[in-house]
């Protein structure tokens, strides 16, 4: 086949670039719509139902237990309350450690193991998921809440103000799941969260290892050292090995049950061990009255509320779609938050303070499980408090640098770092912003870079020349295809971003100088002169108004230089906007091509016509 | 050809996806910073130059007037001359005009119009911008700084902290030059601009209509109507038709001298017309000793000068650029920066208040064109100053109003509406919030709608389903081609973003929802069942630690549906990043194809063998 055969078939297989059909403009905007705020389109199921159904899967849809509970088994009972036992015991002494954490009075711990769990087995759509309190959400509470209101000079105030942050915490992630805004979770990446957990869990760490210090001088240092030992042994190896699950559920427990044992008969407490002492007996008792609505305290409340309650929902639903992934069901971000914002909202009405869904691993079966651990803290607040009147700080201090060191995730950090060194710097500017300043200003850091990474992607957009594969019609970047061949005389140009105002005014610059690049490397070589310039917009998702102008200015800047600018594949959105704008009649409709490769047959083809005009030969241009 | 012949050749054809070559780590950190804070290549000129003449291209390169001084011509001054005195007429009047909207002296005004264009024409780049006071910096430096200071009860602090400020300016914006953090300014998109731009004239407008109106009482109502309706025609004509410039430029001052004039033989200053009165011969007196850097005034300076600042630089280098474009010739938009950084910092210790560039579109050849108009409003300091005594101030109002008025560009809105509803949206927002709110609030809401459009195209990419073009290897976005047919048992899907942590979820619920609908599509039909899932990562321009986490998921959700992933054309950082995460061999080489039409060649080159083996016949699937 002769090359201009070949030319001529190239320009009659020439396929047109077609612009979307128009759709209305409301259409458009609710289609949009639906996609931001509703991409997992949870009405799906209510289509085309007779309205009695549909009533019935509404209920079933905010209360989940009324799609599970008729089902349930006695099967299923037995794995659950084996699981709910098991959660209890590891709640249990958690509960009180975390909310020592908090500056919170211990017995707080439990209430907040007994309401919010039933709840959230009433609401909640994860089967794995326990409920409880979290180190890094009570630390945050607790450091948040004692910039304002130190806990040892007004304890009463203090934990009035930690109900209030409770309240607006439930409120705020409720209001986030009801108004669709689940998104706004999706932009803490896995990055920030790793070294915001690692930072939280090296302050605890730190902070509790002064009283661990301090006690080994009082008592029989070896016993509670081979305690900890062995609980952390435990702990580390329960990861590598969940057969041994069960030793490191229960050794927490364990832990409390010895050194309360140890400190009953040794009365170490005479001599200078600090223990919990007297915990009330009896459940819950009501809070609304004691929630602070007054200045300036009120603000303190909303702002640790949202800090606390996002941070929540992003473990929370961070763990639950993790279980989903790996157990292969849905679980509905948005529908998680509410159910999550109603058992904050209620538990601050009952003397609880923030808690997430956590996992336990323990084997849930349903969120009975749930069900279960609450009654077993319940029995626990009505019969067992006074078993905890001798536990030493020391051993709540060790089960929180035990579960502490688990978050200290510095394989994660390996990981990122070995795949993507930005990640790994977003990791580590939340770690070390968490143990150098707070934990808020590390939030805030880590956030603000990983959304500038997104902003500096849209605002300096990759660039790259493409070169011909050989043997094929395909054409590729020459930087990850080294052998991918220049075309003679046509410089073909990718761009890999939405053009955007941020970059427009870049891509122009950027555009330019790789028209002078190239025409000086020609003039160097003295290669055939440069007289197309092709773009690939193939990877332009979405163009605006600034965008157009750009083009319009390139089209200017190539006129000016007597080089014929065309299009390739501009994608449904960017096609739209050139009709709108009229740059596609500008342009010519005749430059603008649906691939490279007919791009470049046609500027090769009237290369080729016009040097035949000039000199009658046809030699020198066997490209394709 | 039999289709069978035809798949074996399409297995044949494969060509290898690569993986760009490595790069050492600091060499590509290089690379994407030199992109990112030079991607103009400021140095390209030095590159193999004897020191010698690299100290004098640097000198020329931050002194711009070494570089044209040499070669000016007697015809550039002629331009330049005629040029510098137009400005002069209008910078004169427009500067005192403006001073009165900051709540500064009027002679503020002139002193603004003669220290800074010296500095600028030395150190700017761009040959047709002259240098002046502007509306919306008056403005917004005015309205900033009584929220502090009253202007009439303590004229002298008012005075002092606008000096303050205009040095913080003047530092923020020499600071972003130096830093090559010019990329802040990008983020001012154009429809913000415009919004902004008229949503702070509507304010002036509305302002000075109280003392046009107040006056029209007074005096000879006719007259001054006549000229403002003459004023306003004049400017208005004078976009149109560039010819009548002359007419439009000379507009403020016959005002001003036909205003001071009917003052002066009337003595209509008697009977409640308001003038300027008594200023001060002679020319700047210094004012670094009148610096305020005391708290609580100090912030409000810093605060001002940056928000000031901002808007001062994205107004002249939008302007300085546009020309730049028109002319053709390059500008570096951080050493403009410089410039005016430069001169704002001059001019603070000079008695002036903040300057940029503007276009007066007045003919400039040089920067000499600046030098011109000082000198001219050098000698009318010296000597004019007693002529402004009768001007009445509403010649002013009507002088700054005529100048807004071209400022409300609704045209750019209706533009901005058709061809980009979001944009429109974004400058609306800054209208909106200039005018009912206030100028910094107006600003805030439309760069955070700007920044959350970049966000939320990233947090919703849009993804496709393609399908084959009639009689060709191309496969393309369905809704943008809806004659591209389906291929039976392939489900071909396009991601048009790059997958970070903010779409990583969402991607993963998206992709999981194509083939829930797929495959009930299929069911209804009967179609062939669905064995491939195609997705083509042209468009994804980049991915990180959360977006490979994502593939994996997607890998193990199709392997327990029985489907098989397929990649087509990673780019080369998504390529690098799953190589290093091992996913490539995870998902087996084999599983990543260059395009969509050798993945579904193979595709349908297994179907088909499968099918063999199952029934030995080859019937219903004839497409490719």
């Amino acid at each position: 086949m002769g090359s201009v055969d070949h030319h001529q078939s190239v320009q009659q297989q020439r396929h047109q670039v077609e612009v979307p059909p128009p759709q209305p403009f409301f259409n458009s905007l609710k289609i949009s719509f639906k996609e931001t705020f509703f991409p997992d389109d949870p009405f799906r199921q209510f289509k085309n139902k007779p309205s009695s159904k549909k009533i019935m899967l509404a209920i079933q849809y905010f209360f989940p237990i009324f799609q599970w509970a008729p089902k349930y088994t006695f099967n299923f009972f037995k794995a659950d309350l084996i699981a709910g036992i098991t959660i209890a015991s590891l709640a249990i002494p958690q509960g009180i450690s975390y909310a020592k954490l908090a500056n919170l009075p211990p017995i707080l711990g439990l209430y907040s193991s007994f309401i919010p769990p039933l709840i959230y087995a009433m609401m909640g759509s994860s089967r794995d998921l326990a409920v409880g309190t979290v180190a890094v959400g009570s630390l945050l509470m607790g450091s948040m809440l004692s910039d304002v209101v130190n806990p040892n000079e007004d304890p009463r105030l203090y934990l009035h103000l930690a109900f209030t942050a409770t309240l607006f915490a439930g409120i705020f992630e409720a209001a986030l799941g009801f108004f669709r805004l689940g998104l706004i979770v999706d932009f803490l990446s896995h990055a920030t969260i790793v070294g915001f957990m690692g930072g939280a869990a090296t302050v605890v760490c730190l902070q509790q290892l002064k009283s661990i210090l301090g006690l080994v001088h009082f008592t029989h240092g070896a016993d509670i050292i081979s305690v900890m030992r062995s609980v952390f042994t435990q702990t580390h190896e329960s990861k590598k090995r969940p057969r041994f699950f069960w030793v490191s559920a229960m050794a927490p427990l364990t832990s409390v049950i010895l050194g309360s044992l140890l400190v009953y008969f040794t009365h170490a407490e005479r001599h200078g061990v600090e223990v919990i002492g007297e915990l009330k007996k009896g459940l819950n008792p009501p809070s609304v009255s004691k929630l602070v609505f007054v200045s300036p305290y009120i603000t303190t409340a909303v702002k640790t509320g949202i800090v606390v309650g996002i941070i929540s929902l992003a473990e929370g639903i961070a763990v639950g779609r993790s279980f989903a992934m790996y157990k292969n069901y849905n679980i509905d971000g948005n529908k998680e938050m509410i159910a999550m914002g109603t058992m904050n909202i209620v538990g601050s009405f009952t003397s609880c303070y923030i808690t997430t869904a956590v996992n336990y691993n323990a084997g849930c079966k349903t969120a009975a499980s749930n069900i279960i651990m609450s009654i077993a803290v319940m029995l626990t607040l009505l019969f067992l408090t006074p078993l905890f009147h001798y536990t030493p700080l020391v051993v709540l201090s060790a089960i929180i640098v035990s579960a502490m060191l688990g978050l200290i995730d510095y394989e994660a950090a390996i990981h990122l770092w070995k795949i993507d060194k930005f990640d790994f710097v977003v990791c580590m500017s939340a770690y070390i912003g968490v143990v150098f300043a707070s934990v808020e200003i590390g939030l805030v850091i880590a956030v603000a870079i990983s959304v500038l990474r997104v902003l500096l992607f849209i605002a300096r957009p990759r660039t790259f020349v493409l070169g011909n594969i050989a043997n094929s019609g395909i054409y590729r970047n020459v930087e990850q295809y080294p052998n991918a061949k220049h075309v003679p005389g046509i410089l073909i140009l990718e761009i890999d971003a939405p053009i955007y105002f941020a970059n427009a005014g870049y891509l122009r610059e950027r555009i330019t100088r790789w028209v002078d690049e190239e025409e000086s490397r020609i003039k160097a070589t003295g290669e055939t002169s440069l007289q197309y310039v092709i773009m690939d917009m193939s990877g332009v998702g979405n163009i605006d108004t600034s965008g157009i102008s750009m083009l319009e200015e390139v089209k200017k800047i190539t006129e000016r230089r007597e080089l014929q600018l065309v299009l390739v594949n501009p994608g449904s959105e960017v096609m739209k906007k050139l009709n709108k704008s009229k740059f596609q009649n500008h342009l010519g409709e005749r430059w603008i091509y649906l691939t490279v490769e007919e791009a470049v047959g046609a500027c090769n083809f009237n290369l080729h016509e016009r040097r035949n005009l000039k000199n009658d030969e046809s030699e020198g241009w066997n490209n394709v």
